[in-house]
């Protein structure tokens, strides 16, 4: 199978999982699930849960099933940050992916709630499927929600929101700059390679090597958010291109130069790629999806 | 001590968790650390951490510690769920105990993501604080959070507050209102006392106990509410009295009457303390905290 074959199929196989995971009880206001259905299925690249997944095919495979809530957590904690984000207080984006955003459809409150809810759904989820039959998964478990719940607060995802928002329509250092990409998207990322591999049972070496790599596919995936911005076909990604220059975020294709940034994503590539050598065949996939992020459309 | 000096030296208590609990990191933006200070630190009357911490001293005094993270937790979702029901997209209110609301300070953006920041670190607190060491009490440990969680969303506050704004400026139905009640307020007051009684190791007579205890004060509380927003003093709640009834929204008091509704708090009251007779004296200062809501003010 290609590898576009079989990253569709994997997002097929991650939305199934997502449909599973999401609440279907009578008790609860349909137009709440409604809602949270609407982003969660929004065409969402799949990217946290499939490199969740790909760090314990790295690992140990038979940990999978029991990793599954913990990627959809990510998915769930993704979209939420995304419904924030779309709020007419924030960036105030009407489209996403090419479709109205949540508060367009459901109203700002709604908007607000829904955001709300998978976040605490996405905990939840995690927290309802401890293994509580063995101790050492257990634990492991436990290990990977807590690197999930840092990455998506203060220190992590919401820290970068946080600057972002303070910073805008200010002229940004570069600095800032590093410090937004790496919280308000990389942090995520780290912990989906990270989380895991821990509730894989990696030992040091592992994880430091699915650690490096998710930096380095992190910063990459930002360049490449830049880049695309500049040179981007609008229907392609959904949304106006070049709101962030608009926007007079700084960006690094503004700092270094549109050829320099693609050079830099192609260094970044190569280092994560050959962080996860010692991995072999098993992170085959895991590679193809790293390029695949790199060189997306350009 | 008198009942009331007891209560204070309570709540100076929970201030100092809290206190300690909040992150200090260098790391973060200023503005969000200040933002949920201003928040958390806004005079509230940290119900939710002294039932929680009651709870604990019914059934084992001893796990008072281990259950000072889940205590600052529940706060910090109570705080989260009033800083986003503030919003204009939400209630639409400048005022709360007196002080300006989260976004009349910080701005909308900045209000929501205090509000989701408080709401992710508040399940970071309480899993960086999972007893590791001794199997019987980490499995409780991570029960009580489980049961926090579940409250805290679509089964229970979010819930609660979607359908609180599906329903603004709708006639009500007594089943509806029924609804929002015992999820936006009721859940996470029940919560309370059950995440105390499992982190405890209750047992299951003593569950039922606290949770009756909780179900019935967590209703009576939501009926005072109503009342004292008909018949309460402007200065002392810090809030407009009078605005349920602007927005029309059904209440106690304006289906049963006044002198009724006192009557259901009367009884639910007695209810509430027949619970936990079994407890004896251990449960003496959680009968009087059930009496001091109930009598608040009128």
């Amino acid at each position: 199978m290609t590898f576009n074959k079989r990253l569709k199929a994997y997002v097929e196989e991650i939305d199934q999982y997502l449909k599973n995971a999401l609440p279907k009880e009578q008790e609860i206001p349909d137009v709440l699930i409604q809602s949270m259905e609407y982003s969660v299925f929004a065409g969402g690249k799949r990217l946290r849960p499939i490199l969740l997944l790909e760090a314990i095919k790295c690992i140990d495979e038979n940990k999978r099933a029991q990793a599954i809530p913990l990627a959809c957590a990510l998915e769930m904690i993704h979209t939420y940050s995304l419904i924030h984000d779309d709020l007419p207080a924030m960036d105030n984006d009407d489209f996403r992916r090419g479709k109205p955003t949540n508060h367009k459809v459901y109203g700002e409150g709604m908007a607000v709630l829904t955001g709300d809810a998978l976040l605490n759904y996405s905990f939840e989820l995690m927290l309802n499927n401890v293994p509580f039959n063995t101790e050492r998964e257990k634990d492991n478990y436990i290990r990977a929600i807590q690197e999930i719940a840092k990455a998506a607060g203060i220190f992590g995802m919401i820290g970068g929101q946080t600057k972002d928002l303070e910073c805008e329509n200010q002229g940004l250092n570069f600095e800032t700059l590093q410090y937004i990409h790496s919280h308000k998207t990389g942090a995520l990322i780290r912990a989906s390679l990270r989380a895991g591999a821990m509730c894989a049972g990696a030992n040091e070496k592992q994880l430091e090597a699915l650690t490096l790599f998710g930096e380095k596919i992190g910063l990459a995936f930002q360049i490449v958010d830049d880049i695309l911005d500049i040179i981007g076909d609008e229907t392609k990604l959904g949304k106006r291109v070049g709101s962030d220059d608009k926007n007079k975020k700084l960006t690094y294709p503004s700092i270094y130069g549109l050829e320099e940034s693609k050079k830099m994503v192609e260094e970044l590539l190569n280092e994560a790629l050959k962080a996860i050598e010692l991995f072999g065949a098993k992170s085959e996939f895991i590679g193809e999806l790293g390029k695949f992020i790199c060189i997306r459309d350009y």
